[in-house]
């Protein structure tokens, strides 16, 4: 299994990133070709107190690391990844992992 | 369900801090009173080629935020988070959060 994870820095405007990552950037990424599952966990603080790192993060879990660069590259990956990049490019960084 | 995130920068010693991680934290962590789940995650790369901005990633869950609270107050919590600052506290940054 393979793992594409999005972690993104809190946004100046909360209300306006929600309603784009939750109506428009989310069910864009979830028509992406090959992925089994979408797990978006929202920042709550931190251990040590005071607001977590980021604000938001995201696993996108595909079969396989073949599966997760076929499904970039498709229409819906690239539809996907131009959103992102116009309403969160100054905010998200992206990596890719395995299951240890 | 509540969950517990740490990521950690790249060691400069991957070897030592593997061996550290897998042999000597994990197992601590292991055993923190209320743990769930933990899911480790060996980051590969980022998607725009290159390594990914962190080496590895743990989520750990709890049932509640309480749950998590307490188990990070336990002595094993405490044993985890001591071991924790010794051997990474210079590459971890610790966050709670949520499902969304």
């Amino acid at each position: 299994m393979a793992k594409l994870i999005a972690l993104y820095k809190h946004p100046e405007n909360k209300e306006a990133f929600d309603a784009h990552y939750f109506n428009v950037h989310a069910p864009l990424t979830a028509k992406i070709p090959g992925l089994r599952e979408m797990k978006v966990t929202k920042v709550t603080g931190s251990p040590m107190g005071g607001d977590g790192k980021y604000y938001l993060t995201c696993e996108m879990h595909y079969d396989s690391l073949d599966a997760l660069k076929e499904g970039l590259r498709s229409p819906e990956g690239r539809a996907s990844g131009k959103d992102l990049m116009g309403f969160a490019g100054d905010l998200v960084t992206l990596m890719i992992g395995e299951e240890a």
